[in-house]
């Protein structure tokens, strides 16, 4: 198939796709190793709003995962590469835990950007009246993701999203979304390797496959993590291929270059 | 004219249209004695989220207007008297000053309802993941209006507007707003007089005019408080009368009066 002879680069989900907390998916570490012994470009990525790359990579270390810091790409992480692209003194609402990547980009004065992560503790009216104001101000804002609601021990919880909506609604201004599924993330993922020559596997159909799609990669579905039968059929163009885990998918690509070699 | 000849009511706003803060406008409390002096029925109509209608009726004698506390109709009250209707119970984001209106609606159990007004100290990310859980469990969304935001000594400042849409995108629920323009609002405020026997007087060309006048009613905009220029054309059909102050805009009515007697 002529995608798989010019495939250059795999992009690759970590939560629900690599490992579903502390479990490893099925034969995922060994299949990471296959992927490995080819020379494909291999990038994790992932929408995180409350861990640093550093944190991410110590539990997919632990875990028994063979993976460099430098190959995770989250949506963090492309929050801080547009801060420093275009200068900007941002006022957070992350956790002290997602701060560590923005080490260097922290300022106290002539705020120009409003960056909206997961932080509960910093979503309240006087913060966000702040906000507002550096928004009505010509701030920039940028979302982490927007997502509307996470699972916590408790139940569900709000997400950043609404607190996005909530600023973009009073300021009129919209914001710039940096994690999956936009495709800005994906370009900066595949750093200069062209969608056409990736693939991208992951869990959710919309963020992951359909973000990845949208943008002309080929798109794996897993049924682990957030899956959901016949989550599938959600998304049009339907996934590239649904597969029962990672390490599937792994298979189904080495397979495929050792057709088109 | 026809609309004229059966005049039966006038709404009237406040803040804006009788006074601006402690400044009664130019001869609003005469104008509204010879309004008195008809027999057209009064009813003063206002969005707020933050007094009862005890406290607005306090300011208002002060300021040596001949009100009585139930010709006042406010966003508030229309929202206890959708409680009361509904048999609902919910959990309010509304100030202490404001929770006058709702005495014997409180409850602490079988929370079926969420009621946002304007309550900075309550709008967190706790109270909000809470009210959140409870629209998901299908408690109904109450707006007591959905003002971006507000002005306040330091500043602009958000409203409930902004924490209602937050809501309702996290949640998928669409709120009920109760205030004005909504339709409901003038309908509670006329009782049983039709809309095309009514007059709406007030100096918020969208809220009061383009809602009053969406009803049926014809509008008249006063050129004083939020009144700013070119207002007039901001709607479509505009409103049926502009005038200098709520003093002219009762000389009007008045001499229709006569006019078709």
């Amino acid at each position: 198939m002529a995608f798989r002879s010019n495939l250059k680069s795999v992009l690759i989900d970590l939560s629900g796709t690599l490992h579903i907390e502390n479990e490893v998916t099925p034969n995922a570490i060994e299949a990471l190793n296959r992927l490995r012994s080819t020379n494909l470009k291999i990038k994790f990525v992932t929408n995180t709003t409350k861990e640093s790359r550093r944190i991410l990579h110590e539990r997919l270390t632990k875990l028994g995962f063979d993976i460099k810091q430098d190959e995770i790409f989250t949506s963090l992480w492309a929050a801080r590469d547009l801060v420093k692209k275009e200068s900007l003194r941002p006022m957070y609402f992350l956790d002290d835990a997602a701060m560590e990547d923005f080490e260097g980009f922290k300022s106290e004065d002539n705020i120009n950007a409003v960056v909206i992560g997961l932080a509960p503790d910093k979503f309240n009216w006087n913060n966000l009246t702040k906000a507002f104001r550096l928004l009505l101000n010509g701030a920039k804002l940028i979302a982490i993701h927007a997502a509307r609601y996470y699972k916590s021990p408790d139940g569900l919880s709000l997400g950043p999203g609404p607190f996005v909506k909530a600023l973009e609604y009073a300021s009129g201004t919209e914001a710039s979304i940096v994690g999956k599924p936009a495709s800005n993330f994906f370009c900066a993922a595949l750093d200069k390797v062209k969608p056409t020559e990736a693939v991208m596997i992951g869990d959710d159909v919309r963020d992951d496959v359909g973000g990845a799609q949208a943008l002309g990669m080929k798109g794996y579905l897993v049924k682990t993590g957030k899956y959901r039968d016949n989550d599938e059929n959600k998304i049009d163009p339907a996934p590239y291929k649904t597969v029962n885990n990672f390490s599937e998918a792994v298979d189904d690509i080495i397979s495929s270059l050792n057709d088109s070699s």
